[in-house]
């Protein structure tokens, strides 16, 4: 059994735990009241933001806990928009955030803001250049992760930050993926993190607000998190919070190297034991515990249940699951395959074995699934036809892929393939399916029901 | 050592710890993920989602876990608010909700809303048609504590919501204080409350809106919670929460009894053990465990450190403690003598032997208190002068009380005392001082510096 989805949510950490039972007796009072009780809570909590603050690297008073890192996220943007109102109502993100930091741009928007989302290339990056052809007079906020979630690309936040700073505009930095690792470098404004994601318990995020950053809270707030943060704090969860932020990072140097060892070797092995696979995201610059990879013709949902019976955990950005009916915003703003999307984000301590493990299981769960779905083999055939068209409507993903790619044989070499599609997700798979296999997407063409995609055989 | 305050703060229930514990291993994993995991995560959920339900009385799908009571509250308010926008934008509070409540309305003013606040009398309860006077077509919301959390005087709340039925309004519930002692009766729409104060653990709040209640959440939100609490699920506390309520339920009537009778006996000793005391709230309708009084002549801040020294975690709801600058708006509201204030909330459990040492404590306590600010002593002079004014300008309370009463002996029966105070408290505990000591307030007069306040001498 092999829990490989860190990037959702990390098991408590030992640190975690023992921190949490001490606290529990210490840690519950009100840390506002006067009396021994409230007075042990309010060190317990001061320890705690102490220690956190040195783990990130800004001032104890620059850092408050929120409820969760979605929380520190909305509240961050919302706050950071609202403290510079006057400059204007302009927000930059980039188009691959955490879905909180878009959610937090859209309900900007639909209260009267604009938001610009900046383009990434086909690793999930994005490039200083872009932010800086885009922030304006009136840009109040820009918005940048630190690594990404779901391809484990990092982004170059230094270089953001330096463009922002050059225009005076703030840059929020959503550290959930890297904080672990290591303090987020350059001179960001504001950064949210979430303790789920490096052992600590849940219903701990962090917020910090650099000395000088404008920033008005925003909706009621009372006293407690320096105005930022309402409602009674969660003491024992903050203090494990903290404590095993330390911990990994004592461990996370040694860790880093061994599972970026494992995670290359999924890299470099996947594409041989697998036909009809793309390795997405910057195979350097990348999060050292995580991998991303998609599967021609396999529907998501069905792969990981296999994997899932075979003992390994693993989450997809892929829209053939029932817990997305949208293919991952990720993914397609990369123009990569979406379809058959498998995200290994490997534990602190993960056992090399079960990495080996994983690698011979993979190829079978993968062929299962595609016979299932009656896949394409590797078809040698040269076909005559000039022209086809495949009716796939009312079919869901990967099966427009899958007529697309049983049908492009039939037709000669500079023949077109049309599929018409009412799947969103072949709007992201048909051109991505293109790329991969190195034939010509010519485009789209709206129908009265669905959309006609075409295709030319280039090979 | 006797904890004597949780109205703000329960120590966890072993109940809680136990849960918490079991569910540290099982929990922690994200509840939409489809892998083992998250299925087992997904089966916590659902059942303390139903546990919790069954002691609210309510349907499980009516019931959502939110970081904290004060954000329940918050997201509460403005979502049926928003939901009802089209009504209109008028929201009723009572004038002694949690300060969480008040916050709310203050924001919805801001943004352009208004708000009514319904008056209390001296033992804090609203009149139910005093809400009925106040509703109006442009209603959308009301609110009511169950019972509130300073005095303990529980409101009708059952009545209220039969009047606001009556006009199509729906009416919020604060429940925080009085969860744990039994369901809320009456027709609400909606109700708020706070785990930690039923010994759960910090970090649960629960929000439920009754099916056909219109409510539209404010701010981004995400898939999880029904959409109505966005960040990842905290599974072990919710866990621990709902064990908890359901574990403080088996014990509330028979501990109800028990406490009743030791709040009683504190009720009826303390106005015999210490002069010039008030206590206050309802003597019958209300909480079993809390009980409030005020001392006069007396800085809460110092006695509650007397208190503490001795061994008493209690609060108070006084201006005179560091962590409030204003008096209490409870006692304010019901026109109560704020200075010297005490509350006492027994935890489940609390020992009888401790409450009679705290009685014995007490008049130790404050009369140590009284001394070493000069508080009056009883006089019975009879005093010879038409009028005496005091210059109380620049002092804090209680002393512009302290000098009031020292000076009114030195006027005859009829005579007039003016008292010069620039503290803002003076405002409401020279009014409440004349009402305990049967003397005549005659009223403010607005001065260049500070107010001047003007006390006819009755007895």
């Amino acid at each position: 059994m092999s829990y490989f989805d860190v990037a959702s949510a990390a098991p408590l950490h030992p640190v975690a735990r023992q921190a949490l039972m001490a606290s529990l007796d210490e840690g519950w009072a009100d840390p506002a009241r006067l009396y021994r009780e409230g007075r042990r809570a309010r060190l317990l909590l001061d320890a705690a933001r102490e220690a956190a603050a040195e783990a990130v690297g800004c001032r104890p008073d620059e850092l408050v806990f929120t409820p969760s890192g979605t929380r520190a996220l909305h509240d961050g943007v919302a706050g950071a928009l609202a403290g510079r109102r006057r400059v204007g109502g302009h927000l930059v993100v980039s188009a691959v955030e955490h879905s909180a930091v878009l959610h937090a741009a859209a309900a900007h928007e639909s209260a009267g803001g604009t938001v610009t989302e900046i383009a990434v290339d086909r690793t999930g990056a994005v490039r200083p250049e872009a932010y800086e052809a885009v922030l304006r007079e009136d840009t109040a906020l820009a918005c940048l992760q630190s690594a990404n979630h779901e391809v484990g690309t990092e982004q170059p936040v230094a270089e953001v930050a330096e463009v922002c700073r050059a225009d005076g505009v703030p840059l929020l930095v959503d550290a959930a993926q890297s904080l672990p690792w290591g303090r987020v470098d350059g001179g960001w404004s504001l950064l949210a993190a979430s303790a789920h994601k490096w052992g600590g318990p849940a219903g701990v995020g962090l917020l910090v607000v650099r000395k000088g950053v404008r920033f008005a809270p925003r909706g009621p707030v009372d006293e407690r998190e320096s105005g930022r943060a309402p409602g009674f704090e969660n003491i024992p969860a903050v203090v494990a919070a903290a404590a095993s932020l330390r911990a990994v990072r004592a461990e996370a140097a040694a860790e880093a190297g061994r599972l970026r060892e494992l995670t290359e070797r999924i890299r470099a092995r996947v594409p041989g034991l697998v036909a009809d696979v793309e390795v997405v995201g910057d195979p350097v610059r990348r999060l050292p515990h995580l991998v991303t990879f998609s599967c021609l013709y396999v529907d998501g949902e069905t792969l990981l249940h296999e994997l899932d019976r075979a003992g390994f955990s693993v989450s997809s950005g892929s829209s053939c699951t029932s817990s997305t009916l949208t293919p991952s915003h990720v993914l397609k703003a990369m123009g990569v395959v979406s379809e058959g999307n498998v995200r290994v984000s490997l534990p602190f301590g993960a056992d090399a074995a079960e990495v080996e493990r994983f690698l011979d299981v993979l190829p079978g769960a993968v062929a299962g699934v595609r016979e299932k779905l009656g896949a394409p083999v590797a078809s040698a055939a040269t076909g005559t036809l000039d022209e086809l068209t495949v009716d796939a409507l009312g079919e869901r993903c990967p099966l427009p892929v899958i007529e697309l790619a049983k049908a492009l044989p039939r037709v000669r070499v500079g023949g077109t393939v049309t599929v018409l599609s009412d799947d969103e997700v072949a709007a992201v798979d048909i051109p991505a399916w293109c790329w991969t296999q190195k034939q010509e997407y010519v485009g789209p063409r709206e129908r009265e029901h669905g959309v006609a995609y075409v295709v030319r055989r280039l090979v």
